[in-house]
């Protein structure tokens, strides 16, 4: 059972971050809140969502796992105009998600969790390196380095005292250098790890509203993006495999 | 002959409203303005075009039916700046209507009407269902219905007192009921067809700017969208044959 | 050698007004500035470009001729922001153009200036038809020309005493005449010569800014078109060949 309020755009941002790498999730609801962790299908990427309840004006919900088709949801959830309520309700052992606002009422049939891939661990990762930056700047390095390459070095610098971006292309190459008085936070570890623009592509849309972004990284090791939606109320954390450099 | 004189805004609003369903019409002048009415190519949608010699600055015109590419004439009214006056003038017996603005000089060749398809008959229509809504209402329902299907059903529950539409799609569904107090008027009479969301769309970019459109509707009958365009000084009417429901 | 500074947007327009004919080009640098004349693949048009020393903030360069990927360096230079100081530099000897902006550091390699085409010479032209006029006039004309034809003539009218341009399509046309007063030059020259608007419609893009433009015309003859850039401290001409009117 499911019955929740809340701002569309809130809702908006939190579907929109989880279809930048999926097209299905499980949604776990209970007292607790909403979560779902979910892997792109060549499992280089994972997304996890949590939003509390009090993200929401109103949300009761008892637990259950509802099968999601994230790409319909996000839509649906489009078509809202900016500003207006939303309302979410599943009833008891109803096979629908049913999405009311103004005067249109949705009713979008679930999956059944069954068909949908299993939810991932969260992978034990030891990632000394730490970054908080503003996500615009992350989002816009990510698009200037996209024009040289299809691949970028995200590391630390700890002489420099510098978070660097380097993309290599054929002949062309970018490097996005950020002293430790230009970022929110940086660890002094050296770190170093390459990863596919694609990806970050679609993560950085998502990212880009985002206040501050921390990231997480090591030596030829997953970046991890963490950063609040829902004016904090819900948070959202991005999981990337490294890319193995080869010439 | 035509001399004419109108705001570019008003014209292309006019012309606009025609290319949403036919690429040529038979357009007829005379001292009572401009008409025209055409059928669609699958002969599922009818618009009807008036515009009374008050729409114009300037109006005179002889007798007339011109075969006009609509197309051309879309694109070419397109390049007009807002707010810019356009001169229309077709000489007597011409084969080409003039199109003036600015510093500019159009000429169009008219097509010949023999070749255009005949003019078609208003059907005599019963739809007893008469609903009078606001036309950024209707174009935002059936945006949203476009979502989830590509046949939307109109109807009127004289039980509920509300108009509703409903878009069924093969596992999501999408309903949208406006009660008698969220329109501006609506009849107590039970009505429900379905129709063709390819048709509405194009049909909707037109009403979208409409203050009010009115709706005729019956049971299983075709929809009727009556708006004004150019300040009440021109009407446009669609109308849209109902699609069977099957399963 | 070269070190320079530049406002991005002076640049950008500069790169903008080369990338619209060629993809690559040779720069010639020295202590006088920058300069690169350049033909399309067609050898039907050709841009010159002239950015004076005083157009950077900071220029000082020995005498060398840079192989450049217009495209790529089109490409970069629209990621740097509105107001942002771009620094250019090639180390003596060096084969890469550095690009430095924020943050950013983007490097070029350069390519062999003897794989791209020799610098054309300059043609001998006499064209005794000369106008004057807005950027935009001449930019919204192309464009509206473009809705009739695929080619456009340009003259002038003595008797009128008018600039004009027509294009003919299959079935319509398009004249757009200027009187003396409406431009801010024009000679009393007779003066036609029809034009592919492939060309012009890329080179109205970039004169669409400039504020007035001078157009050289002669009866058969090329175009030339000699706008500023840069706040009158560089100079864009482009020339295009007229085409054979034929019926």
């Amino acid at each position: 059972m499911l019955r929740a309020t809340i701002d569309a755009d809130v809702f908006r941002e939190a579907v929109d971050a989880v279809a930048a790498l999926v097209s299905e999730c499980r949604l776990h609801i209970d007292g607790g809140g909403m979560r779902t962790r979910a892997v792109d299908t060549a499992n280089v990427a994972m997304v996890s969502l949590e939003l509390a309840p009090d993200a929401f004006e109103v949300f009761e919900a008892s637990e259950r796992a509802l099968g999601i088709d994230v790409t319909k949801l996000k839509n649906i959830v489009g078509t809202v105009n900016r500003g207006e309520k939303l309302m979410l309700s599943v009833p008891e052992g109803g096979q629908r998600l049913n999405l009311a606002f103004q005067s249109y009422q949705y009713s979008l049939t679930l999956l059944d969790p069954n068909t949908i891939r299993k939810d991932p661990n969260a992978p034990a990762l030891e990632l000394p390196g730490r970054v908080v930056l503003e996500g615009a700047r992350l989002t816009n390095a990510i698009k200037a380095a996209s024009v040289v390459s299809d691949k970028i070095a995200l590391g630390i610098d700890p002489e420099a005292r510098a978070f660097f971006m380097e993309a290599e292309g054929d002949t062309d190459n970018i490097r996005f250098a950020l002293g430790s008085d230009e970022v929110e936070s940086l660890s002094d570890v050296r770190a170093r790890s390459l990863f596919s623009l694609d990806y970050l592509k679609d993560m950085a849309k998502a990212m880009s509203r985002a206040s501050t972004v921390e990231i997480g990284i090591g030596i030829d090791h997953p970046v991890r993006f963490t950063f609040e939606i829902a004016n904090g109320k819900g948070r959202v954390v991005y999981l990337l495999a490294p890319r193995i450099e080869a010439d």
